[in-house]
């Protein structure tokens, strides 16, 4: 063998083989679905004329997020510094970083990420966070771009109060090497209400202080279609909607028919009647619930359900389905995952496909980028 | 900058450095409790006379292995071809597959490790897998060892029976190019009295039927020191004890200070008084709660409780601790985890530590490899 599974599957050399022929577990990434996702939801920021910012946690793609930005997106958002290198050195100008970054290490690279491209962006929460950010940018030629993260009910990071966010943009703006570029927030799903509340009284007071707020950034996919329910924010960002998953069908964002992420695998055995083993674990589909019961969704036998995950078995229970209509030992079935972002950071390379036939294999290039 | 990050941390540079200037979140291995680990249950293994056959799944780590091997192990266990791959190339002579390998592709590759190493071996619980073994090895000069899989109690993968263990024993001696290797059980914890009438059962018919079997497979870790209860096991197969974790102390197989893994965060927001968040999210912890309501055991802050992990996020609830005594931005934490093998999933390298000074940076070799 010149090559083994372990090295390079799923290897380049897999493009224009049927999928059906590919090794389980597997990822696979329907092209279709994919440009129908970018173009239906860059249509509708466009139509509501905000700008849009794909987060790349989903795909941790460059090909994928150049798809998007030559769909019309401003720019993209990265989580971390390290994933906002690999995307810079893929030839991204305008990164929005959505992270307190904190730390020597990684100030010195923040800082060397700045000078490497056109328009990066980050977010602080706190005065901690914005002194550490000027210590690393105060003698430095180019500022560094800062946004105030305001916590507008999804209770994870940001500001609690609009005082609080012109507070702290007060502290930016007033900081050498740094500017003051705007609010942003990761909001609670169909919560709309209160994150235009929040920005209107931020925007307010930061118009009576004469500071001027360029970007005012909400975010998220569930509710992304009421993403006009929030006039003050400037741009959109959102991640999930490009392949889609079990949990934005449930949220109403999409359909099943709207997933592009299909996780294929194997019925490895079938020790009673009511219960098939699956060779995808949670090293495949990630234990990820996201409030479901089970771990994905079985396209091809929606009555069996994934009750029970180990590393590399997934147990499904058929007794919900007939008899005779209940997969067999070698049968191959397909899966849309809870949550499609997570399983993407465990493949090295994504697989892509049209009418069954592979079409390319991308490298997950950003993958496991936690620094 | 010579080197970033995102393209080789940690690095191998790092040996010498203190844990604490490491950029986090980081999983971290104190050495002193792996030897510990490693001894204590060779030495319990030694001391009832079974062979010991850990399972690489926790660490994925040849380095690992060897030391495993080294204080004793007959072999190591594998649950994938590609893992075993791995570790062939590394050296190892004595490998179990626990797992029905189906599929040409991985029959192929499965063929040419037998060809590789001195000793493989896998397991089967259909007569569907036995005859795609059979097929793909009739032809060929060194047979394959094949053990028969039973379910004693955990209701995954085996035969649900002593007599259809005999059955599928019986083909696969039958079998040109396979050799019934012994009997195998991933059982239930705490199960050991169904294990052992499973297995005398199942031993009582192979001797009447005149079928010699060498070896009788029990394992798991939480009940690994009632491994002597199962009298007619001839050697037990255990991953977890390696590095232990929050799941396995509850168990009672170790205590808190046997877990040789945690996981370094930082604090990186205070958005509230109760509430922290730190820069270890599923991307480091993993989401799997092995019946635990929060994600991991924080080592420092014993009182604090991880209650919601997003990708890059961890929200720490503050309100169990004295408003004197919680993390404040920039403060580091250690976290147990609540599974240790899939956090090795989750990182390129592991950092090993020894009175909080890095001793060596290992690649985890067999991470991601699901075929």
């Amino acid at each position: 063998m010149e090559q083994k599974l372990s090295e390079l599957a799923p290897q380049a050399s897999l493009v224009g083989k049927p999928v059906s022929q590919l090794s389980t577990p597997l990822p696979v990434i329907d092209e279709t679905r994919l440009e129908a996702n970018i173009d239906r939801v860059q249509s509708y920021m466009d139509k509501i004329g905000k700008a849009f910012r794909p987060h790349i946690k989903t795909h941790k793609i460059p090909a994928v997020a150049q798809a998007q930005v030559k769909a019309g997106a401003k720019g993209i958002n990265c989580q971390k510094v390290t994933e906002a290198q690999v995307f810079a050195d893929a030839g991204f100008e305008d990164i929005l970083i959505t992270f307190n970054i904190l730390g020597l290490d990684k100030l010195e690279e923040l800082a060397a990420l700045n000078e490497q491209i056109a328009d990066l962006k980050v977010v602080a929460d706190s005065a901690t966070t914005v002194n550490g950010l000027a210590a690393a940018f105060g003698q430095r030629e180019k500022s560094l771009k800062v946004l105030v993260e305001c916590d507008t009910g999804a209770g994870r990071c940001g500001v609690q109060s609009a005082a609080d966010a012109i507070s702290l943009a007060e502290v930016i703006a007033n900081s050498e090497g740094l500017a003051f570029a705007g609010l942003l927030t990761y909001p609670k799903a169909f919560g709309e209400v209160e994150t235009e509340a929040f920005f209107t009284e931020a925007l307010s007071g930061l118009q009576a202080k004469g500071i001027a707020c360029p970007i005012v950034s909400n975010g998220g996919t569930p509710s992304l279609f009421d993403a006009e329910k929030v006039p003050s924010a400037t741009e959109h960002r959102a991640g999930t909607y490009v392949y889609n998953d079990r949990a934005m069908a449930r949220s109403g964002h999409c359909t099943l028919d709207d997933c592009a992420m299909t996780i294929l695998a194997t019925v490895v055995s079938r020790p009673t009647e009511t219960r098939a083993v699956i060779d995808a674990g949670s090293k495949a589909l990630t234990s990820d619930l996201l409030g479901f019961q089970d771990y994905g969704h079985v396209v091809d036998y929606p009555e069996a359900v994934i009750t029970i995950l180990s590393e590399e078995h997934g147990v499904v229970d058929l007794s919900g389905s007939a008899p005779d209509a209940r997969p067999q030992i070698g049968d191959r079935i397909r899966i849309i995952p809870n949550h499609t972002c997570v399983v993407s950071n465990l493949f090295d390379q994504m697989v892509f496909q049209r009418n069954g036939i592979v079409t390319r294999v991308e490298p997950v290039a950003a993958r496991g980028r936690v620094w």
